[in-house]
């Protein structure tokens, strides 16, 4: 592996002259050759200087502080409506770092850096890691908005479960994409020796592990949480999480730590994407995260999705039994149906739909068609219980209709 | 041109059977080969249909609208709290589309996407149309950060003037992007001519036009501000703008709007990039804009720029008449100044941090090494006016010393 980073995010003069003379250095051997052609924006790493108060700058394009409006938040620095660190805001960093030590996976807050989004975090690994024919390691079935985002960037696939990851020793992917805590679509929560299975795959074979964690805080049962990332030695990775699942999606708010030799291309790639995430976001995360009813407020939300999981449950055993079999989730928001009929679930949505039922049909959650069997992914955390018993009933009922002869 | 579009975003069991089924087409015979394997996210296509109130939905992952903080907004619609729409709000697109109808650029509401600032439409129009080796024309100098993102992804470069638009009908670029208001660094601003020659330059060798506006409203002396855009006959374009200057960069929030048949895509590439801008800010940005107080907001922040830049202009002349040469800008927020002694800024930016001094190096706005003579671009609307005085003096000194014998 190569490690040789031109940069040091902890030398900012280092940086700003290699910012200002567009130097750039691979920083991992299965970078993809675009990182080659990637400099930091001048303008971002001069402002980092030139925010120093004993700075006189001229650099950036900063509109005057005085000619922000109102916006109506009392609580709100009014610094917030500057343009900000591509980095992130330092405190929320440092909160993410703490909460991050306290789930065995030490970080320092200068690898943290915020998202619009974890979306935007496998944005910006696909940019780094994935180009045309770039192998990446996905499980089967996975997120489908990563596939989405991989394929873009041209990756080929292969294929894990959770039970069998010794096996990806010999297929030498780039990046080893997976979700162990409650996974999307399944929600599997992967045991102890599976994290460290597939840790020790990815040191063996020196793929970049790119670890999702979205969901880790809605437990419903207990299990083993801890990340994937913290049993690795030697490879390097990424580890990102969301706020939108525990606060809320409409702030867009997320956040990616990652082995250090990674950081300073990953920042550069945000730089490119967006210059820097929301700052009022950012602001109200973190005072939502140091009110002392945060955790009393994680309590509440378990207890609401886990009556819910479990009632849904209940109905599923009432309106499925005999068409679909499935496991009952120990956290997330999903259920997966494997449908006992052979069925396009795809033509199955149409029809659906006509009867005012949605869900995911389960063949864009896999990496290549045809191993997709019949499956439906279910989100038991939106609809009300009422209308759940409703809408599983029409399901159901179409299911059994199309599915005569189907077996 | 190939304009056989898959999608129509009027139609929406189009776009969700094909959202479903995985199918991509290309829309313009320009786009990346990477545009080939864009698929729309199912998610982000079945949610829109999943959304109507008769529709029993399991197909998100939406959390339970009661799970929601109260993040102290009284103003605030609490929907803004839950995932939202990847084109973003219906009433601020509708705000944007009547905004550029009176600017001469009438576009359908549904043809507004809503950014995460605007560098993101860099990044999302770079990946729609820039891979190894597609041309790009652009400004000699340009923005520094449309370049970084152009050369990550492959451009090569072609550059042209304000004045010399017809010679790009021999170059052939895949895309055409500038800056013809107030344009970044130089502050120049087309002249009406111009803008029709630029329009005809694309339209008659098939470019792409991307143009960038984001100072239009930063107007402090009369000139054409129409967009190029509005002047395109046939060819494909995509303009775009942002809140950053005339409400709060922190904010996050900028649009784009296109020529219908680039739209899915673009829109498509926003979903894999982060589902959707952040909800909160798109509402705390329709209301700023709705206020009866709006207009005077403009003029109150033009007013106090356009003192700031005369100060600083007065400023220069007393520092800088020897040293360097530069034109007062119409608009925008920049001074651009040709040094007359041959000096390489970056080199002289080490210098004047050293003594208190931040600015741009002229360097790095240009596409190609060895154009770019000896410039600096100075901000003039962050620094205080006394601090702008401070800090050119001492610049000045630095220059002068350190020109001894470089003319």
């Amino acid at each position: 592996m190569n490690l040789k980073s031109g940069t040091d995010t902890g030398n900012r003069s280092g940086t700003l002259e290699s910012a200002a003379k567009g130097k750039s250095e691979p920083v991992n051997s299965l970078t993809a050759d675009r990182i080659a052609r990637l400099t930091p924006s001048p303008v971002r790493e001069i402002l980092s200087v030139a925010s120093r108060p004993d700075i006189i700058s001229f650099a950036g394009g900063l509109p005057d502080h005085e000619s922000f409006p109102d916006v109506g938040l009392k609580k709100l620095d009014h610094d917030a409506l500057q343009y900000g660190a591509t980095e992130g805001e330092a405190t929320l960093r440092q909160w993410i770092a703490d909460d991050l030590a306290k789930r065995n996976l030490p970080v320092a807050a200068e690898h943290v850096l915020i998202l619009n989004g974890s979306q935007q975090g496998i944005d910006l690994v696909a940019k780094m890691f994935v180009e045309l024919h770039t192998l990446v390691a996905v499980e089967s079935p996975t997120y489908l908005a990563a596939l989405q985002v991989f394929s873009l960037f041209g990756a080929g696939y292969t294929s894990f479960e959770p039970s069998s990851t010794r096996e990806l020793g010999h297929s030498k992917p780039a990046l080893t994409y997976c979700i162990p805590t409650f996974q999307n679509p399944t929600g599997y929560c992967y045991t102890t020796a599976e994290r460290q299975q597939l840790a020790n795959a990815c040191d063996n074979n020196g793929s970049v592990l790119f670890e999702d964690d979205p969901y880790r805080d809605l437990v419903y049962d207990e299990c083993e949480r801890q990340p994937v990332c913290s049993y690795i030695r030697n490879t390097d990775w990424i580890y990102q999480s969301s706020f939108s699942k525990t606060l809320a999606p409409g702030l867009r708010l997320g956040y990616l730590v990652c082995s250090p030799a990674l950081y300073p291309t990953l920042c550069w790639l945000k730089q490119a994407a967006d210059l820097h995430s929301n700052r009022l976001s950012q602001q109200l995360v973190l005072s939502l995260l140091q009110s002392p009813n945060y955790q009393d407020r994680l309590q509440v939300i378990t207890s609401g999705y886990r009556r819910k999981r479990d009632h849904f449950d209940t109905l599923l055993q009432e309106h499925f039994s005999h068409l679909a079999s499935w496991s009952k989730p120990a956290g997330g928001l999903f259920f997966w149906l494997k449908l006992s009929a052979s069925l396009d679930t795809r033509d199955l949505l149409q029809a659906a739909i006509g009867k005012g039922v949605a869900f995911m049909p389960g063949e864009s959650f896999f990496a290549k068609s045809g191993q997709s069997g019949s499956h439906l992914r279910l989100n038991f955390s939106h609809a009300s219980e009422t209308r759940s018993g409703i809408g599983l009933k029409i399901l159901a009922d179409l299911i059994e209709a199309e599915s005569v002869g189907n077996y």
